[in-house]
């Protein structure tokens, strides 16, 4: 590990018990002391961001310029991201169970902060933000590595989250900023063994994958790949069915709880398919499989069709005999994510449920829903495909560990 | 990966969906069928474990050679180890929140099997059926790897355990047994990423460190690595203090839970030093720092007396000069897995508990409670030292996860 990130991710642990120290009123004064200083670096914030911008210009397309690119509006905006996290109850102190032993021990179980979190991201530098806010408010020191493009913007930002931390008295560490942005400097994160607590990956599947791969000895928490199913079973109602596929694959395509799969049980697909076909054409792309090019008409789907995030507008249709079927698919195809059932029938729709091996399992709604403010958490750093550690959406709890916390009056064993 | 491993976990896989779809009532009915075969077989498993013995004797300590023999009575043992798992309650299938959202859409959250667990493990070959017992009755299948030295005791236990599944019409694929016990086997399940859902080592230092170090792409839960400490405060109750040094220390040195390191406060140490000798001397070393060693004789700590899981009847001793100096030093050198401190001022006792940085934070009690068992979980997979995923005894809670399940009747985004 280069002297640098050693330095770096040793001041990160020196914070971590400054930062458990504060009460829940500390933390949300130095998260409203952040978002104060965002507003009064904003023209800081904002030339660094052109500066960005026009190195990035030809290098990224004009979609990942306008995620890069911040303005006044925008940064009002991070600034009251900041402040919603203060409206947040933290877990931290939390006492998730309680027990007094027969010998008189007794042993509570207390929700505590995780440590050093280490987030490696891509480009939207309001992420260096809305990490932060959610790491300080559930105790954690966060480590910040962006992308490259958003370099002097994400610096520009730390900075000023640094300096309204200094401003309320807080520890300035509680925020740090990874500022070697190539390949090397992200991969001493992932092998920064009991220097970082949780290594978090947000951004794309090559990202992702990278990340997982390449720790060594770091947890990590696997998020936002998502190939979500829509099942229509033979008992479902098909207006709904159609309605549900329409939001789940068009609302925004780009995001990974979005449907890239339609399975439709083979008793409804003659009347169902031409209606999908009906409200999603011309604007999405079918790929079909054999039983459903011969219903309606589409791409014929090629073999890798069932297993790609498109995050565009395409949807892979296959043609199924049966709900176990459509659960081995998925099962067999999907990543976990946000899988649904469209039926009217309970006992099918609970099979599905429970053998449906994902973070999100539906019944007659949306995949779109697997979001951190829709399930009602308030915020979220993620969605976990992973079972160990977070699964679904992380908001501030997944964000927290426990200890136990053990009082005697001189047991032995 | 080899083809054999390969074809293994595929196996393993397979089994998922048809142990999850088991209700609590046929899972016991397994763990019995299990607990009777093993019975039924125990003249195959002792001669089986008769060659392991042959082939490991000159090879092995005598110790070690106990902790591999097995006998009727262990066998026994082994089978009430199946038995006692079928009382306890399995958290599978708990709701363990829900909410219902303006729009409608009700999200409960329910525990569920992790999926395929692997567990890595040394010499002792019960563990081959208690780890087969926590895994099927928390809805697992679960992938053994023992050591070389017992791979007959092993084949021949988990041969008797998956005759029991078959016996009972459960899938025999519950239970499987990787034969390759070289590290090239070993390998192959640290970096399944898609056919290992989590990865348990359980033995010694250099076992998890390898496995840790090792997983690539596959979740780990580290386990059992204790550098214990038991802080003496200035104001203890300094009989006490000796009679749980004396209990953590010296009760059974070999285990995790065993206390490593004892600090004393300055203030107190000229009287406890001399006390703490006395219960310890001659059957423990100390290691004295050069406070300490001002004050009682033993031999003088070297540099890494402060960093060693001893497991032995050794004691590294120090002075130090305040609570804050006691946390800062066991935050620094503590694995993070149990330390205590033994006083009766409860402002000093919550300032340790909030501070140290620990699986399990004791006050005025011994380290060595530190134990499924002792913590009231009914058993133990091992203990965690890591924050993420599990943290102190893993019981049958502890081998699950969760997802997320929602129920709609058309919602869209």
């Amino acid at each position: 590990m280069s002297e640098q990130i050693t330095a770096l991710l040793q001041r990160a642990q020196a914070a971590k018990p400054l930062l458990a120290a504060l009460d829940e009123g500390q933390r949300n004064r130095l998260l409203e002391a952040m978002a104060a200083a965002l507003l009064l670096h904003k023209d800081t914030i904002i030339a660094a961001n052109e500066k960005d911008l026009v190195n990035a210009r030809g290098r990224i397309s004009e979609v990942m310029l306008d995620r890069l690119r911040l303005d006044e509006s925008r940064i009002a905006g991070m600034a009251q991201g900041l402040l919603d996290v203060v409206a947040l109850k933290s877990p931290l102190g939390m006492v998730e169970s309680e027990v007094k032993r027969p010998n008189g021990l007794v042993i509570r179980k207390v929700r505590v902060p995780v440590g050093v979190i280490a987030i490696i991201y891509e480009s939207r530098p309001n992420v260096t933000s809305d990490a932060a806010a959610l790491c300080l408010k559930s105790g954690n020191v966060c480590v910040l590595r962006g992308g490259s493009d958003a370099i002097l913007s994400n610096t520009a930002i730390a900075e000023a989250l640094r300096a309204g931390l200094v401003a309320a008295d807080g520890p300035a560490d509680a925020v740090l900023l990874v500022e070697d942005t190539t390949h090397a400097g992200a991969g001493q994160l992932m092998e920064a063994r009991g220097l970082v607590d949780l290594l978090i990956p947000r951004g794309g599947p090559g990202l992702i994958r990278a990340v997982v791969d390449g720790a060594r000895g770091v947890p990590v928490i696997e998020t936002g790949t998502g190939i979500c199913h829509i099942y229509v079973d033979a008992e479902a109602d098909l207006d709904m069915a159609a309605s549900i596929l329409y939001n789940a694959k068009t609302s925004r395509p780009s995001v990974c709880n979005a449907a890239e799969v339609c399975l439709v049980h083979a008793g409804v697909a003659e009347r169902f398919l031409p209606m999908a076909a009906g409200v999603l054409a011309p604007q999405v792309e079918l790929r079909l499989d054999e039983r459903a090019k011969r219903i309606i008409d589409g791409t014929p789907a090629g073999p890798d069709d069932f297993d790609t995030e498109y995050n565009d507008f395409i949807l892979a249709v296959g043609v199924v005999d049966s709900t176990p079927a459509a659960i081995e698919h998925i099962n067999t195809h999907s990543t976990g994510h946000s899988d649904a059932i469209i039926t009217a029938n309970a006992a099918t729709a609970a099979a599905f449920t429970a053998a449906v091996d994902s973070a999100a399992v539906y019944v007659n709604a949306s995949t779109r829903f697997t979001d951190g403010g829709e399930f009602g958490l308030g915020c979220e750093m993620g969605i976990s495909t992973q079972k160990i550690g977070a699964r679904g959406p992380m908001g501030l709890y997944e964000l927290t560990s426990y200890k136990y916390v053990v009082q005697g009056n001189g047991q032995v064993r």
